[in-house]
C-alpha cells in the first residue's frame, strides 16, 4: 500500500501531492511527468529521490493524505460523500477494528475509503455495474479498501444474515424502501446513518423509521475556511453551503 | 473492553445508554441503580438480562457509542475537544492502524479517546498532574486508550526522537512556543493540527509556523441539528456557535 | 412620540434602556423605579435629569432603539418576527415613504413596528381579537405605529381593492390559502414575503405560488455574535440557529 | 424619481429588471435595447407599453427594487456593503424620518442609498475624489440620494458640530483613528456602526472605543439561499461566507 512508504524518498510510480501557494495537485510520478503553474515548471527528475516536505522552486511535495486522495484522486460520476461528512460518519457509526459495517449505495466509493480505514470489514452494495467498476478502479489506483467486499447487487434482493452488521450507512435516493431490511441485518441497538440531499426526503425517511429505529438525529455539517494571512484573519469569501443532511438512528426492538 | 460485548444481554457493571424522548443518560448498572424521568422510573432489574435496543416503558436502552461516552461519560474540568472536531481531526491527521501520533495538551482526555481508536499508538503529553489523573480515570472507567502512553511532562523539556511521529495535535494556550520542537519530532511532510479558541491566537500561531510548516488550513466546524418530526422539518432553535478554530499544516524542510 | 425626545434629559414616564455589563433592561421611569443587579442598585432619582450615555455606578443609561423596544419592550404570546428578519423584510419589500404595505398575521405586532417606520401606511390584518389587543397595547406603550390601520378580520373575507398594495408580508400557518387573494390585492410586479418555520410549509407554499407569483427566493438569516474582548476575539458559545425561513416573490400576470 | 412610477407602463428611458429563470438583468430601456439569453431574445418593442409582472416569452419584467439596484445597477471599484448588511445597519442605527446620519467612507455609495431611504438626511464623507464621482454617478443614474450631502473631505479635518448626528456609520481601513472625532460629532447615547473585514481590525477598534463608547456588539450576518423546487427543498450548493464583521456601539459620557 502506497500510504505506508513513509519517510522514503519518492520514486517512479508513487503518487505525489504537489502544493503551489494554495493550489493542490495529485499526480502519479511517471517519466513524462511535468506540471506547469504560473510559468513555473516541476518535472519527474525534480521529485524522484526527494523526501516529503521538500520545497522545489515554489512547489512543495508530499505524500497524499486520505482526504487528499478523496478530494483530488478519485474519479466521480455523481456527487460524492465529502470528507467533512465521511470522517464524521465513520466515528458516529462507532466503528472500530472489530466492526463489520454495511454500506448501501457505493457510488464512486469515497465513503467506503473512510469506513474501510476504521472498520474491520466493509460489506458494500451497489446496484449499478458502472459504479462498481468506477469504485474498484478508484480503490485499486491507490491501493485502498482491501477489507471491502463489493456486491454488484440490489440490496433489497441480496441474501443478508440476521443481526449481522455492527453498523450501516445508506446513500440512495429512496432509502425508506430499505428500512425493514436494514433492521433485519443490523445487530440490536446498532447505528444506522443516511445522507439525503433534500428535506422532503428527510420527512419520508423519518416516517419510515417509526417502529424500527429510535434515537433519531438529523444534522448538517458546515465547514468554514479562513484565509491564512496572520495580519488579516478572515473567512474565505465563499463556502460550501450544502452537501447533504445526515440522519443517524439506532435499531430498536420491532414493535409487534 | 466493554464496547466489544456486542449482542450480549446487559449485566451488572455494564454501562448503559438510556434514552428517553430526546434526553440521554449514561449510567453504570449497579444494584441500586434507578433513573426517574418525568415520573417514569427504570431500575436495575428492568435492564439486567435485556438486550440493546429494547424498550422499557418509554425508555430505550443501548450500549454507549464512543461519541456518547465522550459527551455523557467523561468527567471534565475545562472545555473538552468535542466529537464534531475530534472525529475530523483523527482523519485529517491521516491516522491509520500504522500511525504513531503525538498529542500535546491532553486535558480531560476526550480527543485521546478518538485518536486512540484510529491510530496504532498515541504519545500523549500533559504538564498538569491533575489532568493526567483525570484523563487516566476517564479512560479506565470505559476500558479505553490501551494504546496510549501518557507522559506527565512539559513537552518542551521532554526527550523526543527526531522524525519520529506520523502526526501530531496540540491543544495548549500558547502553541507558538512548541513549533520548533514539533518540527523536530514529526516525520517529514506529516500533518500537525491545533485547536485554538480565539482569532488572536490564530494570528500568532500562523506567524510562528513560517519556515517550518507549509500547506496551512484554518477552519471551523459547525453542526446544525434538526427537529425530527416528519411533518415539521426545521432546525433546532439554538446551536453551538463556537468550540474552537482548527489549524492544520504539514512539516516542510526547514529553511536555512 | 417618545423616540423624538433626543438630547433631552430623562424625566418621569420616559422609557430608559439600562445596560449593565452585557445585560440590558428596558424600564419605564416611575417614582418607585429601582433596579438591582449583582448588588448594585439604580433608582428613579439616579436617572431623572440625566442625559443619555451617562454612567451611574456600573449602569449606563440610554433611550431605547427600535430594536431594543422589540426585543425587550414588546409583550408576546407566541414567537415574534425578530429584528434580524424584520429589518431585512422591510427593505426587501422595497418600502419607502410612498408605500402602502399589507401585513397578514400581526401577532404581537413586532414586524408592524418595523414596516411602519419605513412605509407610508401599513394595512394590518389579524384574525384573533386577543392578538389585536396585544399588538395595540404594545404599540401604544411606546407611541409607535401611528400610520398603521389594524383590521380584526379574516383576510380571506376582507374587502380588498384590486391592485392596491405596493408590498405585502404574510405570517400565518397556512399561507397557501391566501395566494390568490394576495395576487388580487397587490399591484403588478410588486413584492410579497412570507415567514415559515418549517420546510414542509415551504414546499406547499412554493406549489401554490405557481402561475401567480414569479422570481421566488427562499433564504434564512443567521446572525452570529462575538465576544467583545480585544485580546480574545471569538464567537459566542451559542447562537440562535432558527427563527424561520423567508420566502420572497413578485406578482406576475396570472396565466389563463 | 423613477421608483415612483408605479403601475404605469414601461416607456423609453425607464430601468427594467428582467428575470429569466434564475438570472436577473437590470437594463435601461433605450431604442436599441435587446437582451439575448439562451437563444431567446427580448427587445425594446417587447417591453415598451407593458406593465410590471408581464411575461414575454420566458422573460419576466419588473421595475427594480432598491436591493436590485444595489446588486445589479451600481458600478463599483471595490467591495461594496451588500444589502444583507446595509438593511440591518440602517435599522440598527435606529434611523427614522427625523434622523441626521453621518457616513464616513462612502466608496461606491451602496450603503448611502439605504441610509438615505430611512433617514431624513445623510452627511457623507469620502476622501477620494474618484469615489465621490463614482457614488454621485451611481445615485444620479437611478434618481436616488436626494437627501444626501456628499463631502469630498478627510473626515478627520472636516468641520463637525458637536453633538450633531443621530447616528453614524464608518467603513474605512483604520477606523480607530476616528473614534474621538466620532464621539465629538454624535449626540449623547446615539449609535455608531463599523464594517470591518478582518478580526485583527476588530481587536484594534475595540481597544480604541474604551472610555468613549459602550454597549458594544460584534456580529456577522449570514444569508443562506435555498433552491425553489417544491419537491426538492435544499440549500444552494454554495453561499457567501464573508463580507465583513459589523461592530455597533453607543456614545457614552467620556471618562475624564
Amino acid at each position: 500500500m502506497i500510504l505506508s512508504k513513509k519517510n522514503k524518498t519518492f520514486k517512479e510510480g508513487d503518487w505525489v501531492l504537489i502544493s503551489y501557494q494554495n493550489k493542490k495537485f495529485l499526480k502519479k510520478l511517471d517519466k513524462n511527468f511535468n506540471l506547469n503553474v504560473k510559468r513555473e515548471v516541476i518535472k519527474f527528475e525534480d521529485i524522484v529521490g526527494k523526501k516529503e516536505g521538500e520545497e522545489i522552486k515554489n512547489f512543495q511535495i508530499f505524500r497524499p493524505t486520505l482526504e487528499e486522495i478523496i478530494l483530488f484522486g478519485l474519479k466521480r460520476k455523481t456527487q460524492i460523500i465529502y470528507p467533512k461528512e465521511a470522517f464524521f460518519i465513520a466515528f458516529k457509526l462507532d466503528l472500530s477494528g472489530k466492526s463489520r459495517v454495511l454500506e448501501v449505495g457505493v457510488g464512486s466509493g469515497a465513503l467506503t475509503v473512510v469506513l474501510s480505514r476504521l472498520a474491520k470489514e466493509v460489506f458494500a452494495y451497489e446496484i449499478s455495474k458502472d459504479f462498481c467498476n468506477l469504485a474498484l478502479k478508484n480503490w485499486q489506483k491507490f491501493g485502498l479498501c482491501q477489507n471491502v467486499k463489493l456486491f454488484n447487487e440490489d440490496f433489497l434482493k441480496a441474501k443478508i444474515k440476521k443481526n449481522f452488521f455492527d453498523a450501516a450507512f445508506v446513500d440512495v435516493k429512496e432509502p425508506w424502501h430499505f428500512v425493514e431490511r436494514l433492521h433485519w441485518g443490523l445487530k440490536e441497538g446498532k447505528s444506522l446513518g443516511f445522507l439525503l440531499p433534500t428535506t422532503n426526503q428527510i420527512s419520508k425517511l423519518l416516517e419510515s423509521l417509526k417502529g424500527f429505529f429510535g434515537n433519531v438525529e438529523v444534522l448538517e455539517i458546515l465547514h468554514r475556511y479562513y484565509k491564512t494571512v496572520p495580519e488579516r484573519i478572515r473567512p474565505e469569501d465563499r463556502m460550501v453551503a450544502h452537501t447533504g443532511y445526515l440522519v443517524f438512528t439506532k435499531k430498536i426492538q420491532k414493535k409487534k
